[in-house]
């Protein structure tokens, strides 16, 4: 077996119950990695093309790779992948935190779920061993007395434990997976997907480690990036949290605001990185065995809103979304709506993004008050954002609408309320805006499971590439606002890092090239000392592409082609204000660069991989 | 400036012998690297579409790279880049010896030559300095004198020269450039190229070493190299030189015998690189900084074939060439053959690859003595083949249509003569047979400048891939006989690294991937010690593959298309005898190969790199 592995796959048949350990050779693991591309892998064996997300056909993988649980830092993430519920496409999701690695000492690499369970069950995974357990009584039960319950059960504190929330048993389509209370594989459904399952939780413990290669290597490598990181561009973050960049975001204009009304908003400063710093902060958290230790935990013990620090506090994209984008300025409201997101299992993003699309419809008046039970739905409203979270959550009222996401409530009103969302693919666009570093808005138009921002390197906004761009062969910076054959080389290279690093589970933050702690060529470094396997950046990047297609061929086995790869039309209006008011992002931009992008991508102009694309990566054996 | 290189680029004008320096940035040199790639840019931007090739508007390029002169082993590489007047497609050539690093130390990393002298000139590099000199006591003279002479008039026999022979002087299509009267950029007629312009020689001599990032690094991966030697794989290459193969070739049904007959030559052992060893070899040489010693060195005192060891001696493409191809088994004449090759500067492969076209069309009557004066031009007539060799070198008699290449010479004779032309884009096959190695069919079919068999790995004929080829991606090794999609992507994938170690100017014996001395990964240490960059490996094939589309797009600004990219027809008629027997490539097996690698390659069917994959590579400026 490959030296960082297990060699041991669960395979979880909720259909009977059954588990079975599936055994790969070294050429399996070697070829597919692990994360994104191995859980590609099995959903693509196992689920037939137009399954029911929800229905028991589709196959959920929670997947680590070679990496997880080795001292190196950034290292403890994990992968889920499904077909998804609210994009209908392929559905990925990355988490970090400590659960990854004790996952991996519990004697695992990944674990296949297919099927459904009669009755809700939860997975037990200790030293090896596996067992399946009943779950009817934490069946509805939010996520802290979830993690309560099965640690007493087990009797072990330290058992670490992902599990769906009861937003995900009622549907909620952008229900996370949520691990430690605070951590979430956040994106994409999910944990809709573990719910319709009936598998309520996955508890691991362990104390197996997998061989490493040259342990002396990889515990260099992290020393390096310990003594590296206090004058790193990452220090930052980890002072404050990701929320440090929400500064930058507004000074740059990109900041968005008011469902993607401006790039500026003026209440920034409530709800900077800074001020949480000096305000609620209670800690910082971290993830196993890294220096950064950019996770927050806040603490609110007075005022309308009581915020309890196990569930961590707010990364900046939820500060982003339920603060910026819906007008609000009140911290305290924005970690309580992020605490209920903890406690209930939903995707910060697209629960924040799809009340800030709810305001505006309601400022448009395509919604009213006799629509939301008379809640005055309007930018700024915290008391309101807050009560629509809940409502979401368990899918009462209104929220019962907005649980389905922006995209098909805008279908169920009608009218211009459609034009409001800000989506691809149905899912809602995170808070990094691509007005000022174009490559991104491409990313979003293509990427397979709908807006992502961690898919991909971000085009600088001002200045020149980091020289470690060069170690990808990129050495030629273009202007912002351009979005030129460059810009997509520069978009498709560091989408195949990117989609390596979520196949190799590493933290972009640690890994990522341009701004933060390591280069890339530190990876090859890192795989090298794990496993001893000679990789090298090109094999890297090979898997990264293959990654890539298996997710865009299941795609377009599902019917996914180039027409579902396109911005909302709220980018093409000029955003208003700040250093990019007048700012706009046209569709033939766009149009103009898919061209150019799927041919450099090997596709045919509609955007689906070719027979020889697929063959080149050893993928000949999926029909599209 | 970039470690590694000196930062001046000689730019010489015949047309007014002016000399100026081209002192380019650090990203130029990361772009082009060296060798093939920096001088198809100089070709590319110097020389208009549809330029004769002899004439002044032609471009030649010498170029050595970063590692040109450093410790590590393979280094002391020089690149001949021109348009070719054989081919009439561009021209690419790599020599050894101790000129490229002695050319480093005299201060430049490149020399390109455009116009044409009025007079015969020579150019005289030293210590930074360059002066063009009179050459017209030079004229008509061999590469010994020629070398005596300038040694002499310089006053320092430690001078390195490099320079067109006699042949070149008579426009032999197939002329090569010499170094040390006995290394050779032999194929695709540089040799030629250069006396067009009456540049008779280039001479070196230098003390001005570039500074090395990593000294230390350096020299460790050198002395890796050496210590590793004697348990490698090319160990036999250093004990009987390139001959070591002949054996293996002839076992193996794949040395090429009676122009292509056949795979097996009854005679192998009488010019077999052990029999070489224990007969005529007087000593081994080798290149600047090299452990493998594989040069041979080689004398015969009596007889009627006296040969001078100053000329080196034979190859196992001269041995296979003048030898299994001619069907001769006559080790002395051979050695005397490539001794004339080395006088008067011809590319041994192509001269002995000619001679044995017209051996077999003589056998088939389709020439007859009264057009060769009487010679009995037959298999196995070591003294008519010996003869026609000087009468080819100086163009006399049936030699100057042999001069020509056979390609042109079967066009002059017609008839069923056309049929027996073994060449692609009218350049020789080299002395390895695809019939058990596929991949190597679709890569003479398609390779830029002709036939080679050192721009590719060859696909294993037994057994399974080396592990390092998993460095590359490669891990599904496919059987001798097909040509399917793996086969291609093995063939386009190594042809990328090829094509580097052209560009980087390393010895494919000691830096190629599967047999040899160093892993891929290697090259990657290899750059970075010397250049202090964090070059990875996707930045390496990146390079290769830059260099592939500049000499691709090259072609087909001069007209070049899918048509050029086929093999001649007496590889679809089946060998007879041996391992191989009733073994034949059929063209469609090509011409769908030749699909997928297109398609791989981000080419048009047509074989034409697309707008979109020159600005990946950037080469938006080159206009197709």
């Amino acid at each position: 077996m490959p030296k960082g592995y297990h060699g041991k796959i669960l395979l979880v048949d909720l259909n009977t119950g059954t588990l079975t350990v599936d055994e790969r050779d070294e050429a399996f693991y070697r070829k597919y990695v692990g994360g994104s591309a191995l859980g590609a892998y099995y959903l693509l064996k196992n689920t037939p093309p137009h399954a029911d997300p929800l229905g028991a056909e589709n196959t959920l993988v929670l997947s680590l790779s070679v990496i997880t649980g080795s001292p190196v830092p950034g290292q403890s993430r994990m992968t889920a992948t499904a077909k998804s519920p609210f994009t209908g496409a392929i559905g990925d999701s990355q988490s970090g935190g400590f659960f990854p690695a004790e996952m991996k000492f519990a004697g695992f690499d990944a674990i296949v779920v297919t099927g459904k369970a009669e009755k809700p069950v939860y997975l037990w995974l200790h030293d090896g061993e596996a067992e399946l357990r009943p779950a009817e009584h934490l069946w509805g039960k939010t996520t802290d007395t979830v993690e309560d319950i099965i640690k007493e059960e087990l009797g072990d504190k330290r058992v670490q434990i992902a599990q769906c929330g009861p937003a995900a048993e009622k549907g909620v389509r952008f229900a996370g997976i949520i691990t430690m209370t605070s951590r979430a594989n956040g994106r994409t459904g999910m944990g809709t997907v573990m719910a319709s399952k009936n598998l309520k939780a996955v508890a691991v413990r362990g104390r197996k480690r997998p061989e490493i290669a040259d342990k002396k290597a990889a515990i260099a490598l992290a020393k390096w990036g310990s003594d590296h990181f206090p004058e790193s561009d990452i220090y930052g973050m980890g002072l404050h949290g990701t929320a440090e960049v929400l500064r930058y975001q507004h000074k740059l204009g990109g900041l968005a605001t008011k469902n993607w009304m401006s790039g500026v908003f003026d209440g920034w400063e409530a709800i900077d990185g800074e001020t949480m710093t000096e305000t609620i902060l209670k800690e910082r958290d971290t993830c196993f065995a890294c220096p950064v230790r950019c996770k927050r935990v806040v603490e609110i013990t007075e005022g309308p809103y009581i915020v309890d620090p196990k569930f961590g506090g707010p990364e900046y994209e939820t500060l982003a979304t339920f603060g910026a984008y819906c007008g609000i300025d009140d911290l305290a409201a924005v970690a309580y709506a992020n605490q209920i997101c903890a406690q209930y299992g939903m995707d910060t993003i697209s629960c924040g993004a799809t009340i800030a699309w709810a305001m505006d419809a309601f400022e448009h008046g395509y919604i009213t008050t006799a629509d939301t039970g008379g809640i005055e739905l309007r930018f700024g409203n915290a008391a309101a954002m807050v009560q629509m979270t809940e409502m979401i959550a368990k899918r009462e009222g209104f929220g019962d609408v907005l649980a389905e996401g922006s995209a098909r409530a805008a279908e169920k009103i009608g009218g211009g309320a459609e034009d409001l969302v800000v989506a691809v693919k149905k899912q809602e666009l995170p808070a990094h805006t691509p007005h000022l570093k174009r490559s991104l808005g491409l990313i979003y138009a293509v990427n397979p499971f709908g807006a992502d921002h961690q898919s991909s390197e971000h085009d600088p906004s001002y200045g020149n590439y980091p020289e470690k761009m060069a170690e990808l062969g990129l050495t030629d910076p273009q202007p912002p606002t351009v979005l030129n054959a460059e810009k997509v080389k520069y978009a498709l290279y560091t989408e195949y890092l990117y989609s390596y690093l979520d196949t190799v589970n590493l933290c972009q933050f640690v890994f990522g090239p341009s701004w933060h702690l390591y280069s890339p060529h530190h990876i090859v470094d890192a795989v090298r000392a794990v496993t001893g396997w000679n990789v090298t950046m090109w094999e890297i990047m090979k898997v990264g592409e293959r990654r890539l297609n298996m997710l865009r061929a299941f795609n377009a086995r599902e019917g996914f082609t180039r027409e579902d790869d396109k911005l909302p039309k709220k980018l093409s209006q000029a955003f208003v204000g700040g250093r990019t008011d007048g700012v706009a992002i046209s569709p033939e931009e766009i149009e103009n660069a898919k061209d150019i992008y799927y041919a450099m991508a090997g596709w045919t102009n509609d955007g689906i991989p070719t027979p020889w694309k697929l063959a080149e990566l050893g993928l000949e054996w999926i029909e599209i």
